[in-house]
């Protein structure tokens, strides 16, 4: 059975045909009854299987055994649901492993630096579940579409991401890149939804409406990034989004999958444990 | 009845005499058959009450309605039950809007500056809820206990901290300090059980037999440090914590009273709710 790794993963290469894939669409998940329910109860089970994998994962680093570390990197349109991803799925771990950053527009401080200064100082320590809440790819999504640097310096940012993340794998980091893939309708339903729940309005921000008019720019700028940089060392992935609770169970398989290959162990003792427990009855 | 705080607060003054407090007392909890088990039912539903005020707590500094924040400061003696504590309670939370820092002993850049310097720096932002994993209090405990400083440099920490948390709640930030209270006794189970479970070994630190022999100094000085940092504006409390499911419930509820008294509400909204859904439609 193909795993969801496989089913979900853009190959490296041409740019990639967002329009291709159904954002309502549930790849892996088997054709049953009550698809939601079940992938509710399986998003639990597997959120204990991650904080497992976590914990060992941060053992071995505590123990220096490792510099293995993992990093998530989140991007979507607005609405696409990253925030929501961030509780129902990174919520199940021990929050004291996880490093999460919302890269926000870049202020004119860092505007100063090259792109991925800032995102250099945010890469997770040893042991640490890191988490990007949108990322150096808004560098060749945003910057691109409203056209804040011109052709001549993004066109060529696509190297020098995959030449980062090249470094970052050299130094034990795994990098997991989902793209939550929301179609317009979906978007606008959202929207609303924050126009009319109480609860809501604190998210709604008018220039997503500003935003959203560039749909189709900022569709052709992702499927250059997808494909340009879904490399073998960090590979991306697109999740159909449009379903909440497909969204969640899908990106906790990917990193279940991405974890279990890693196969972190808890370390071996570094005293001489029979030693160490004469001198505690000792005291 | 009296709430959780009034029952765990430590009266503002003298020194505290810890040995008057039992490690393995529940104050609070209803006197009932299985206490651990209902103590358990309780956390998981005081947990998603916590999660509701941290959203509200989120939202409203978002709006730019408010600077306030939360900080809760864990201290305790080794095998205490920060991380457990962290993992069981905070754990509950969104960890997008959570602060986590664990302070380990300074390192020699850290020791150049001011001993508050950098606790500064890891405030939490507002709307964000902080954990200190240890804290500036080390700094009148193992500082003190191990002679790190003169006596004429700890001495006057105690009221430097009191101007500093001053400060923090001039700034909108609510503190709570939690000393998580163990037994000499647990505190050896559970270092044995760091060296009998090979889930645990990585945990163990030889020189935490070292800080165990100075039990009574260290109770002697976080009886100082609890009596004289105690203020009506950010209060300690001592939960009893050799039974590891009450402490997680009295922090729990430690942090819902807190909460409940802060009152965060979902912000009005700030733009003209009509003319954004007419202007949604036309999208």
């Amino acid at each position: 059975m193909a795993t969801i790794r496989e089913l979900l993963r853009v190959p490296h290469g041409d740019t990639v045909d967002l329009a291709s894939v159904d954002p309502r669409s549930t790849p892996g998940l088997p054709d049953i009854r009550r698809p939601k329910a079940k992938a509710r109860e399986q998003l639990s089970r597997v959120g204990d299987e991650l904080a497992g994998y976590q914990e060992r994962l941060y053992a071995q680093a505590k123990a220096g055994g490792t510099g293995r570390r993992l990093l998530l990197v989140l991007q979507a349109m607005d609405c696409g649901g990253k925030d929501g991803t961030i509780r129902k799925v990174i919520g199940r771990l021990n929050p004291q492993g996880v490093h999460i950053v919302s890269f926000g527009p870049p202020t004119p401080a860092e505007r100063r630096h090259h792109f991925l200064w800032r995102v250099r100082r945010e890469v997770p320590r040893p042991g640490y579940v890191g988490v990007f809440n949108r990322s150096h790819y808004e560098d060749v999504l945003v910057a691109r579409v409203r056209g804040a640097v011109p052709e001549r310096i993004w066109s060529r940012r696509y190297d020098e991401i995959n030449s980062f993340e090249r470094e970052l794998v050299d130094e034990q980091v795994t990098i997991i890149k989902v793209m939550l893939h929301i179609s317009p309708d979906e978007q606008r339903r959202r929207l609303r939804a924050r126009l009319e729940d109480p609860t809501k309005y604190w998210k709604y921000d008018p220039a997503d409406l500003e935003e959203r008019r560039h749909w189709a720019d900022y569709q052709a700028a992702y499927g250059d990034a997808l494909g340009r940089c879904s490399t073998d060392e960090a590979p991306w992935y697109v999740v159909p989004a449009d379903r909440k609770w497909y969204r969640d169970w899908a990106v906790a398989h990917l990193l279940r999958e991405t974890l279990a290959e890693l196969d972190p162990h808890y370390p071996p003792p570094s005293v001489d444990l029979a030693r160490e427990k004469a001198r505690l009855a000792g005291t």
